[in-house]
């Protein structure tokens, strides 16, 4: 997809009234104080021109056929207008327009989708607050114009993305491109980040979503996308009020945030939840472009912001570790005895610029980063210490951030490390948070990389029964399939069942086999602990007894595990992401604890092997309290297989296996349920 | 204590040089510039005067007697300069003064102290950065000057008290007393909370500290502090290397942070992590008096910035419950057929000041509170949506907290609604997180309250045999003591052991009894599921093997207890706080998942209640899938009965009851170990 047309348009036509206070005249207005230096249109029945700017009573009526078409006319005139943009040759449009599925107007939204299909016109919005591109001086939008900077902004909200325009602006942080795209009735998401992926003037992308079309394409333009730059997510619509709210004002049904946020992360995307959130680390990726690791060196001029520095760094798991015996006889020679020399290194209210310079060039020797603390009062020169930062940053080749407080006093030394490529934060936190952010994005750079299915490719079988099967069917499917299920006998009478007792070896299980008993367990369906000939028959009447009236195909019996972990494996899916799959605890935990991962479906075993260590019970596996360890890599590539199912069968939509039972020598799986569709 | 003289004095003796650049000077210029109206004098050998401030050579040569004596001069002179100012009458001092225990200047301080004390003078300090009354226009400190407020704030750290006074004036907050502390040899922050609690400019206090004298009269000075106005803690040093950061620079031991956090949050303040956070919660506090319960209102104009708020307002546990028909019925008399009426109510861009005032109005009659959003773009008027919104707070009387974004647009309306008593926030996340705040505030308040035993008073007993204590008679000392423990029975042959078991009933458990064999397990010393006479003969003889070379006193023998939730109740003693109490899941799970609750003892049955509660795995024992619940009453007076042991033992140090077994009939505890200091 080529976006010269919109980004770097030659001519544009505003479609639209340009009566004062309408949207139209605002827009051109918008467009002429931005700067833009291209040839202007105003089109409107009245052929009613604004502020220079020539008025025509449609498209076809200007001289030369403009690159792009900004619609601001009302909402029943759109189809016409993009209809006339066609035939006049016009390309590409922006419909800043609302009133259409975002009111329940889906017919409307429709008509416009065709029209525009027919005459091969691509278009952003509608109900969107436009676009810029502040380097070619180009401002088609509602919104207040930033400056040209590394960030490239989509948003699905206008209003959320004039917020974070506001905010950058007031922090100097330059935009590359924005774009609000409103309903994405045509271009979406996944054409944005394709774009601003390539687009050179785009350092790091930040991205507002409350849902997406297409879950799988979504990932996998995240994917790729964020192999080359950071991707940063807001993703709204996380609890029930936000959902509610989300699906009311867009008209969309979104997914089940759990889902989102494991494809986000997966995707090796970032994810954020507030504004200043997303611009302090926009901030650092403008500035900081490779980053080692996560040891770091905190060096600061007063005591207290340096602990609360260090108390996050180490909540976030960065590693603020002690200078070594080196460091310390190197920092002795040039730093007074009054300065402390542990991490946080505490120059003291006396710190001076050779201080920080010094210290700086001699730490980075022997870390990944440095966070650079100064407090200042009304009487202290600030700026000689923004002096020191910088020179440590020069001379040591390795990324600063720095934190330089009250602003209202250091709104010069701010400025002059920000252009000296120091991001600068208000207080240590919020720099610590961007670094863990940053060396998390380094660590996902160079991991191995697997699209995602988007449609299910495979030989497509069916499942035995159509999916209608029983215990011991579902078991020899899962078997087939190459899940590892325990050995088991079917029995229908006292006789066999004795018989199969004894085959499978005591102590043993039995289960009801019927098509009519769904929960097994609450009509006493299921007997444990059988220790003889004797207890085997008494099991079996017993169970015979539990399915009076019902379907009773039988019995099905098992040898009895004991000390095992239960675990659960599980398959679901999403409406916006299609198969997904779960590990968790399993058992009667499932639910106190909810300690489950959930991925988009399938899994590779390493990516398999990642989710069983992010649950948070992991050392229950790894062997806690001397037991032995689980195989755990074994039981990776069990899960990996688990997830491939729904891609073999896609009759499935849901699988629970629920417990599995996990010993040292290997994995069975304890029941099963199939849901097909 | 009587803080006049600190805050309101009517003159002021500055003792130090007043040469140009030196700290004297400096604060001379401070104080005339911030207006003081009270007679200053200048003390140094000089006699040098500075800005028409005359100069003395000593406290006594100065006319009149000062009501306070400012001391700059170098830490050597300190000891002499307070001796004078107490020969000369002087009974209050601020020594902003550096190089004293936090350089490991242990004597010079313990100096201080004594002539302070012979004289009785009490001061503030010494490395602080001084205090401020800017009602009294009286700024004797080195920081910014900011203007009169609600805000009383107390700083342990002089660097963070600027950071906080920086953002603060930004904000346009003002602050009714600072008080930056330093070193605290004297008055401490137990002062300074009563002061303020007194203080009727002081609507909230907000305090940092690294660490605490002594943690419970701190602990009660916070409590009955809280109980007049809500007092928020920044506690820095939470982390190794934060706790490393602040031994360095305050000369001060920091104890555990967990039990700061018992002990802070128990005392009903609110502990905020940064200084943003403290301020946006202290800003909600000076304009919001009264908060009934926790169901909010969103209205906004927008849908992006309303549901992230939504989703926020949902995760920190605030309703944002769906409105119900009647307030439907009556919105919808109002409002256009586009907006939204679930919640959050969404006015859409559209959204008039009358919309704003007559949504308010309605939706107040059924919610506690409201926030109100209003994304603005360059061509809206702002200031009348702000007046809808502070008119809708007027006729409601209900709180409203407002996030008029992007800031540069909004000037006029944030200060229009902030004189109103409207406090606005960024962002929505922001003004719900002030909301639950308040919201858990007003819980505290009406909570019963119960001072913490600063010493053991109660008649104070030893431990049976000094402490020394075989399993057997530590079962019984607890017994005595009110813990309930299983029945059981030593023996000290296989003969007795046989008619032990016999009596006890089978199953049982055997372990053995040795003053040698700590970890019991690990040796074979504990054999379970003793099923008959041959199994308990052979069973003693295993033991006995086992304890081969110890000192062997036999064994003990109790019931087998099955399927019962394992617990454990833990006493251990805090530098600081001394004695605390732990509740939280037994066994294997202790470790796993860190589910333990602190409290600094003792805990009445209903604070023991409240901690059983706070668990995470809770609903295990509320009786999850369809187990019998626990009768958790019970266990919280035996937690509470548990607490009170190191006040009668004082030679306490730590008790282990782990696991304790907990089942529908009630507990008995099955291991113990205590250890005495």
């Amino acid at each position: 997809m080529e976006f010269t047309n919109f980004f770097n348009p030659h001519s544009v036509a505003i479609v639209g009234s340009m009566s004062s206070g309408k949207l139209g005249a605002i827009l051109a207005g918008q467009i002429l104080e931005g700067g833009y230096q291209g040839i202007l249109s105003a089109v409107n029945p009245k052929s009613e021109g604004v502020l220079g700017i020539p008025g025509y009573p449609s498209t076809s009526a200007i001289p030369a056929v403009p690159d792009l078409a900004l619609i601001v006319s009302p909402a029943s005139t759109v189809a016409s207008v993009l209809d006339e943009c066609g035939r006049s040759g016009i390309h590409s449009a922006l419909i800043i327009t609302s009133g259409f599925s975002e009111v329940g107007n889906h017919e409307g939204e429709e008509e416009i989708k065709e029209v525009a299909h027919k005459h091969g016109i691509r278009f952003i919005g509608p109900n969107c607050a436009g676009i810029a591109n502040a380097r070619f001086s180009f401002f088609p939008t509602l919104e207040l114009r930033t400056s040209a900077g590394g960030i490239g902004f989509i948003t699905q909200s206008g209003a959320l993305g004039g917020v974070v325009l506001g905010r950058a602006q007031q922090r100097g942080l330059g935009i590359s491109k924005f774009i609000s795209y409103g309903n994405g009735s045509d271009l979406s998401q996944v054409d944005f980040l394709n774009y601003l992926a390539d687009d050179e003037d785009t350092k790091v992308i930040a991205l507002y979503i409350e849902s997406v079309a297409n879950g799988r394409a979504f990932m996998n333009a995240l994917a790729e996308c964020s192999r080359r730059k950071p991707v940063l997510v807001i993703k709204a619509g996380r609890t029930t009020a936000g959902t509610r709210a989300t699906a009311s004002h867009t008209g969309s049904m979104a997914g089940s945030d759990a889902v989102y946020d494991a494809a986000i992360r997966s995707s090796g995307a970032i994810r954020v939840r507030t504004v200043d959130g997303l611009l302090d680390i926009c901030e650092g990726f403008t500035q900081i472009s490779h980053l080692d690791g996560k040891k770091i060196i905190i060096v600061t001029n007063s005591g207290g912001p340096g602990v609360l520095t260090a108390d996050h760094a180490e909540d976030i798991g960065l590693s603020v570790a002690e200078p070594g015996t080196d460091l310390q006889a190197q920092l002795r020679t040039f730093l007074p005895g009054h300065c402390s020399l542990k991490n946080p290194i505490d120059l003291t209210v006396e710190g001076t610029e050779e201080n920080y310079r010094n210290t700086l060039k001699s730490a980075l020797k022997f870390y990944d980063a440095a966070v650079a603390i100064n407090v200042g009062t009304p009487y202290l020169d600030n700026l000689s210490l923004a002096r020191g930062v910088v020179d440590g940053a020069r001379s040591s080749g390795k990324p600063i951030l720095a934190c330089f407080a009250p602003e209202q006093l250091m709104t010069e030394s701010i400025n002059y490390m920000q252009q000296a490529g120091i991001a600068c934060y208000p207080n240590g936190e919020q720099a610590v948070s961007v670094l863990a952010e940053i060396a998390r994005y380094e660590g996902y750079r160079t991991r191995r990389f697997e699209k995602k299915i988007i449609q299910s490719t495979a030989v497509s079988r069916t499942l035995p029964g159509n999916g209608k099967m029983l215990e011991p069917e579902a078991m020899t499917w899962l078997k087939e399939n190459g899940i590892p299920v325990p050995d088991f006998l079917v029995a229908a009478n006292e006789k066999e069942a004795e018989l199969a007792c004894e085959k499978i070896g005591y102590p043993t299980v039995m289960k009801v086999v019927s098509p009519d008993i769904l929960h097994k367990s609450d009509v006493g369906g299921v007997i444990v602990g059988i220790r003889d000939e004797e207890s085997a028959r008494q099991a079996f009447k017993a169970i015979q007894k539990s399915a009076t009236g019902k379907d009773f195909r039988g019995v099905v019996i098992y040898p009895m595990v004991k000390d095992a972990q239960e675990i659960l494996l599980g398959l679901s899916t999403d409406p916006q992401f299609g198969p997904v799959v779960a590990f968790g605890l399993g058992g009667i935990y499932t639910e106190i604890w909810r300690d489950i991962v959930l991925r988009v479906a399938p899994v590779e075993p390493e990516e398999a092997l990642e989710m069983i260590h992010e649950i948070r019970a992991i050392n229950l596996l790894k062997g806690a309290r001397g037991k032995l360890p689980f195989d755990l890599e074994n039981l990776a590539k069990t899960l990996s297989t688990f997830s491939h199912l729904p891609f073999i069968y896609p009759q499935i939509c849901e699988v629970d296996l629920n417990p599995v039972f996990l010993r040292p020598e290997g994995l069975v799986v304890g029941d099963v349920r199939v849901i097909t569709r």
